[in-house]
């Protein structure tokens, strides 16, 4: 076996996406096997009771539907009062106030990402991304002819940015850093002042930053959520966001793209006018599950919040412990944020795994485990774990690669 | 008064935008006016009590989001029972079978438009497109690089496609022409013979072609609804579709991209792949309305079909006599399929209008009646009127027309 990727059929170009690789992980499943498949690897817990929706939210987007007032076309950039709304929501966490012209309502996070990349691509024109990362960024940036540079998380220093990088890495056609706090896939959450040392360099470099704070709010450790938009003043910054995790409703397609930007640099009208003509050519969100969006922010209880904040840190600890038992695994950072952490696989350790492709396919065949390999997010011979899913599923998911390590184990 | 663009603040280039003239147009409301502002600007009658959707489909909707079922995500190229009912209501006009493989679930039709451009952009490449036609097209191909190219439709032969220019106009870069068949915007259908003609223009210069059916089965005149993919042995096609206008629903975003390719040259591994990666950076539907339209396809009853296209046959017949009524407005070919009409203004006729966008802003300013100038799909001083509208608004509407243009005649 001369190469994990190959010998799976992994397509090893840039363009990997998380979503093809474990749709071929699922194919892998040994279907006469008597094992429940437990997937840890995708960012989508609303499948398990515990983790559902608040009844507000289905509510609110019943009640828009049956007012038979939603079934027509909304404007391209969004209704007003969805934008107003999500404006209010996030000046709460803003030393200034947003307006509803900076915000902009998109078919999910991903289309959010797209119209970032897309709005900064033009010839010549880099961006930085994170590594590890979200593939998708990449991806967009392939299609958008946007030139992509890699700087490195730390992870003994918390995934913190590696602005030296940064400052080798920019040139003069560099116009963009990813930022993506709480960090997905690391679990990290930035400190306030790790985000400032982050927009001075942005500053600096003259580049803006790019906050993708889909998971913004889900921090249970030492650092509050601070949004990027709060340093608006030093450097521009464009928020990209969703209802999908902090509301645990991926599947409702509702996010949006924020022009954080108190000095009014994206205000100028080619730009508005370049962004606006964007939006005429995206399909957007259903126009009732904007309506129902003021509500949904208005009117969900703190205890929903606090109950899946509870949730995630108890998940997150019970896999941080089950993994530190396992002695070819080993958690770098304990996770702070978001729903999933990145660990190292110590292939010296096993037997007959060569790298984390193989790791993960032999784990799904064997165990029908699913559990992302780090080279999807641009780290080789690490994994990437989601813990929000039902406890009972982590554990015996945790359990079962435990037995898995354990057989293919190094004989000392 | 040197150029009624130019005054009125309305951006010539070519990124022109049906909406975006639209909101220009009722900024210019008179506010201090009394009249009601009648919109015969877009087509979406879903505002109409009598254009009301079916309660099948709300239901279906409803139903799926109670069920919790539905709240995560779907497949980036759309839930697998979405794809086979779509497969298999559009098999149900063809002489083949289409496979779920073939459908691709998109936010709405507009995004299935950018999808076919975005796939056949490439250094140098062309594409056809009608004129008059829809905008979005031409939008779209700007920020995917590809080079727009017209061709004619021809009034006086019901709107057919000018067969030479297309001959004229392709080279060995082109590749695709675009056919929106119900027409929007001048309401044609065309026949079974005319659509062949296509295919075999098409076949002949190894073009592809684009069926950009989203007014699909709205057809009330001689010639029957045909798609294209008929014809998909003799050339391949891609079919764009959505439930928006059948099932008057535009707001819910949900549209369809179709490889309607019997000889299976878009089922090439690279191809599939190369969509299925594009789509991965889409937002698309929401996983509920996508999980409704197997009910929704299903379960619409033949009545609700039948009272839509009565009520648009009346409608449009009423535009149609109405406009007789105006001699300084020509209708050239009797509406027969789609919501709205292309009628040309004869500005000799009229003392103080300079063009099309000068007509339809004094309408707007003096009749609180928005109609969309011509300029906006392509041609200069002529007029897109939507007839789907509530009977009473239509017959108002016009009505004010009149009798704008009988102030505005020139004394002979």
């Amino acid at each position: 076996m001369e190469n994990g990727i190959l010998n799976h059929g992994v397509d090893t170009a840039s363009t990997i996406t998380i979503k093809g690789i474990l749709s071929l992980l699922m194919q892998s499943i040994d279907e006469n096997g008597n094992k429940r498949v437990i997937s840890l690897g995708m960012g989508d817990p609303s499948a398990y009771s515990c983790f559902h929706t608040t009844h507000v939210a289905e509510e609110a987007v019943v009640d828009a539907i049956q007012s038979e007032k939603f079934n027509g076309y909304a404007p391209t950039v969004g209704l007003p009062q969805t934008r107003i709304a999500i404006a209010e929501y996030l000046s709460r966490d803003l030393p200034y106030k947003l307006s509803a012209d900076d915000v902009f309502i998109t078919s999910g996070c991903t289309q959010a990402i797209d119209v970032a990349l897309a709005m900064l691509a033009c010839p010549g024109a880099n961006i930085l991304l994170p590594r590890p990362g979200f593939p998708i960024y990449e991806l967009c940036a392939g299609f958008r002819n946007l030139e992509v540079r890699y700087f490195d998380l730390l992870p003994e220093k918390g995934w913190e940015v590696d602005l030296n990088a940064i400052e080798a890495l920019a040139d003069q056609n560099t116009v963009a850093l990813v930022v993506i706090n709480p960090g997905n896939p690391c679990g990290n959450v930035y400190s306030y002042q790790h985000l400032k040392e982050i927009a001075e360099t942005a500053n600096r470099l003259r580049i803006l930053v790019i906050a993708d704070e889909v998971y913004g709010h889900l921090a249970f450790g030492k650092n509050p959520f601070v949004p990027m938009g709060v340093f608006g003043s030093e450097v521009p910054v464009l928020t990209l966001g969703s209802l999908s995790k902090r509301w645990i409703v991926p599947g409702w397609r509702l996010g949006w793209f924020v022009t954080t930007d108190p000095a009014g640099m994206f205000r100028e009208p080619k730009i508005i006018e370049r962004i606006k003509k964007y939006f005429d050519i995206l399909g957007g969100p259903a126009t009732f599950i904007q309506a129902a969006v003021p509500r949904i922010l208005e009117q969900t209880e703190e205890f929903f919040f606090k109950k899946t904040i509870k949730l995630l840190k108890q998940a997150s600890d019970t896999c941080y412990y089950k993994i530190k038992k396992i002695p070819c695994i080993t958690c770098p950072h304990k996770p702070e944020g978001s729903m999933a952490v990145m660990v190292k696989l110590n292939l010296s350790l096993l037997e007959d795994i060569c790298d984390d492709i193989d790791f993960c396919f032999k784990l799904t065949k064997e165990e029908s485990v699913i559990i992302l390999p780090g080279t999807a997010v641009g780290l080789k011979n690490w994994l990437r774990i989601t813990f929000a899913v039902d406890p009972s599923f982590l554990e015996e998911g945790l359990r079962r690669t435990q037995s898995f390590c354990q057989r293919h184990a190094k004989q000392l």
